[in-house]
């Protein structure tokens, strides 16, 4: 069979500037696999690349195809990859160097010079085709769908904060924030033991989503008081640290919060005092490491459910619904962009 | 009301001999409770007191009061212990000195001092009446009764154990032996986040019975091999080590085995060469250590099942019946006896 | 021999009005022992309190002793105190109830009802005699003079700050703040396997002090550019958190930044990003727990000095004179009120 | 310059036949170096192998060129290898696959399929000319020089050694076996904050070696009783676990025992129960991970003396008594052969 050699590809050029066009399919090498991509996720990061041309530091500065959630089939595979054809799999689009200290101690997601696909100027995964090693596949059990598959990406992100955090059996875990992130957030650490799972919002239908992700209680807090105390951790997905602040006089001596919301570059009010009263450590979560393997082990136990996490479906062309779509409809929780919904 | 002065309870005086006797109960200090004892699990050591007159090093040399694992109904309450008549209670039999470095550390659970009911001489909870200190109580829910209550002891043992295995999101466990300890601590591994759990035993109704606990793969190592590999944690429940020291082969590099059983003094044939070549650590769990309330909310989330655990029911005059039930009858999981069913 | 009956005593009645007055000496109970205070050491929090009325968060509301580092020889001890006559001690000055899950877990020093001597309204050690409960002094060794004793706990303090920093062999440390916690946080760090201590100050003589002190490089920040990069941990111990900020970035990735210095209730320009992007955790240090053994064994295997540490020494009736003489001489590093300097 | 084509190298045929021959020098590719070898260190394996034609599982099945502990000059360095020609290093002899989880997660000394140098059927280090991947290669600071560079080998087995064993400020550690890994670990475990060192072994040369390298105190166990109580750890450097098992009662609750010395496959008399009874964890080292560098560091401090641990110097056709050496002469710790003592 001959391999496809031109690929259709959602190309940001700036603020609200997106464009569908073919670009060229790079030639794989040895260890490198070809995927044809049943579907992409829209991340939060997405949405402000598209909005604002850029997401926090990083700017546009070039035209760039953009996503980062993917999954697919492999279509072609190099000759020492180790992948059959055929293989569905699940895209870790963040690569280290591979040669740093931080890289050979295994943490590989803050290697200083470390890229991730769909952040400029390095292209993402909205393509009918895709080019990745194959270290960065992590193939797809028969229970998991290639689309859904999509999910598993953001589940890792999900998994590594929960890891981070250190959740354990019988904590109780405070997130604040009940997006994408924060919802898969609470199924993982409900997976991880976690016996009391509160989650805040300013949003009641995302409210009323959580419960049903298994939240044990819920807080709209742009109405109602934040009347928790005593929690063992918290996970900050909101992104607002400051926001996340009062959250902390609610976690007891010794406990621990973890900012997996992007943070913004310098924070002000940082309750310091509080923290070391209390010797509560402060700690974040920036994408994973190894996390796609407990990711998907968590689907196929069946402990996280990640399909009902997708609720909109669209078609390359309609990328820029797509990123739009979770703004004009807050009950959307995550929509996926499908390049070739059937794989290869 | 008058509170009680005499109470029957079930004494060793050696190996078979038990007799259910009445002794004085004794006045509760300001610190005290005086508990109705509702149930109290029979555990392998009071199996081993009972059929040889002792367990591993301990000895009976006086008559000592069986069991360690109870609940009840707290009747009478010293004028300092913060704890309200009408309580139904856990009750947590080992206490540490208070004072050793151990103790200040957290660590009561191997103070060089600490007793524990029902290990001679201390006396035991198989009594209709039982004075302990506040501290050793642990409220229990509405959705948990009380005779179910005296499986939060076991059960604590299993969470313990899960802790001190460092068992995480997406770890793939052996558990080694069946019995009661194997399928509590199956449950609180796969509430920990474990997504493969593989059992053993040599007994088909138990493996049977572990595959309704959360096993996902069950092994009767009598009859079959132990085809499993890289698995990152094993958890020794069987009490005899040289037969768990196969199962260390399964593990992966960096891998770690816990054992739970109650070990014997000198082991033979341990495979250091192979935990060296691989790094794999061989820890040990003992009793448990502030684990009663997660014990308790594990059952209260619905994580973990004690209810079902429970397969017999002993009036306190038939202790002795008890003892032997597990043994005659190898489809008991677990059996209590049950002092004063309804509490006060 | 008759027990003291009155002690003179330095209590703070308000800002700058510090009065050195006769007071009761409380009878020991059986678990209590009574020192006659050797030496007291000056801490910063102190000087706050005589300048200002308070410290932190904390008001003298009504007259309380200063002082809680202290050393001093047991004159009395109870019948069950376990402590004999004649021993020349450290005293522990905080306690915590105990009983909370903090305390029993081990964690005692963020215990949320624990006390300290000399934070009001407790009464502190700037006493010629002072009560406390066994389990608050540690014994001294030969080779400890009573009065270097009281250098102890500003000692226990660097030890709990390099513990909770997890200082590690081979790591480059940068220190923020060269006072009398920073210097001793630098020996105990380089105790403790850092093999390069850079130093930070404002002040030259405490920079100059500092390289003595185990500092392998000093900085004068007023001055000269914090050109450092890749260091393992930071130590913030100057209480001025925003200046630390800038030492943030001199961390690699997978660091960790512990502050030691007091900190305000709510601190500006975290440079939350940078930590999340590298995932650097920020943690704190209060008070200590469990340090004091280290400490003295520490001294008296010579891998830290104490004894150069202190600069001054003054008689009880000058506790106002040793208030001020850090502020006015900054060539003091820690000054001492000796009540009794003979011990017993 | 030309570079040598030829290398003598000291290679093994089986038992006592150690012939030094002539063979080729590989090409060097672009991530390698080429390294004059100025010294190679003798360890208890190559004599293992020396003796007996094997050591533990390995055995000699093909000529295999001896030798693991090496330092030398680099005289030619592939174009990508990022190394000066002239760099003096220290060579890390073991590698891992890179691709394996257990080596992505940064454990590379236990990737099942991992390499080292001098162990068959890889060639060693005793030779001339060495051709190793740039990334083996850790440069040496001016202070150390290049014959004495070669125990960093060594060094770096006694950091991984003290850091898996966890040594902390203020410990109390047990060191079992008086060689030179017992000795560079006392050394390291001083580095680490240890403040009381024990240290056994048979042989009282070595015990009064051993206290000139930072012991506290030594026992003749051949002679006099391990009256000690209380140690945090134990490393067990004698590779003869069963005489070390005695060693395990001696170590408090919650310590922790390290199997540092070479283990056999099977090893009886494992004191189960009372690592039980006190939860004592077991763990062992092998070779090392990422602690050349800390190693190195240590040297550079002053926190470590390798310099005195070096003996004896053999030239490299004097290789076979160089083996035979330390087991002729008790009195050397480490002898080193010295293939191109200069340099390049």
């Amino acid at each position: 069979m001959a391999l496809p050699t031109r690929t259709r590809a959602a190309r940001m050029y700036g603020a609200r500037d997106l464009r569908v066009e073919e670009l060229a399919v790079p030639q794989i090498g040895p260890d490198d696999v070809l995927v044809a991509v049943a579907a992409v996720g829209v991340c939060g990061s997405d949405m402000h690349y598209y909005d604002a041309g850029r997401n926090g530091l990083n700017v546009v500065r070039q035209p760039t195809v953009l996503g980062h959630e993917a999954a697919g089939v492999v279509i072609a595979a190099g000759t020492t990859s180790g992948v059959a054809t055929g293989t569905r799999v699940a895209v870790e689009p963040a690569v280290g160097c591979g040669t740093c200290p931080t890289c050979r101690e295994g943490r590989y997601n803050i290697c200083p010079v470390g890229t991730c696909l769909g952040s400029p100027p390095t292209d993402g995964t909205m393509s009918e085709y895709l080019v990745v090693p194959a270290r960065s596949v992590h193939a797809l059990p028969e229970s998991i769908d290639t689309v859904t598959g999509a999910m598993i990406e953001p589940l890792a992100v999900a998994v590594w904060a929960v890891q981070r955090a250190q959740v354990r059996v019988g904590h109780r875990v405070l997130i604040t924030g009940s997006g994408p992130i924060g919802i898969l957030a609470a199924q993982v650490a409900r997976a991880a033991g976690a016996t009391e799972i509160v989650m805040t919002d300013v949003n009641d239908d995302r409210l009323a989503m959580a419960l049903t992700f298994g939240a044990t209680r819920v807080i709209n807090t742009a109405r109602d008081e934040l009347d928790v105390t005593g929690v063992d951790r918290v996970l900050e997905c909101t992104g607002v640290p400051t926001a996340a602040w009062s959250a902390i006089t609610t976690v007891k001596p010794g406990g621990r919060v973890t900012v997996v919301g992007q943070a913004a570059p310098a924070v002000d009010g940082l309750p310091l005092a509080f923290l070391q009263r209390y010797e509560i450590d402060l700690v974040t979560a920036f994408r994973y490491a190894h996390a796609f393997p407990t990711a998907i082990a968590l689907v196929e136990s069946g402990a996280v459910d990640i399909e009902r996490v997708i609720t909109g479906r669209f078609a390359l062309a309609d990328t820029a619904k797509a990123l739009q779509a979770p703004v004009l409809d807050p009950s959307h929780l995550k929509v996926v962009v499908t390049p070739m919904p059937k794989g290869a």
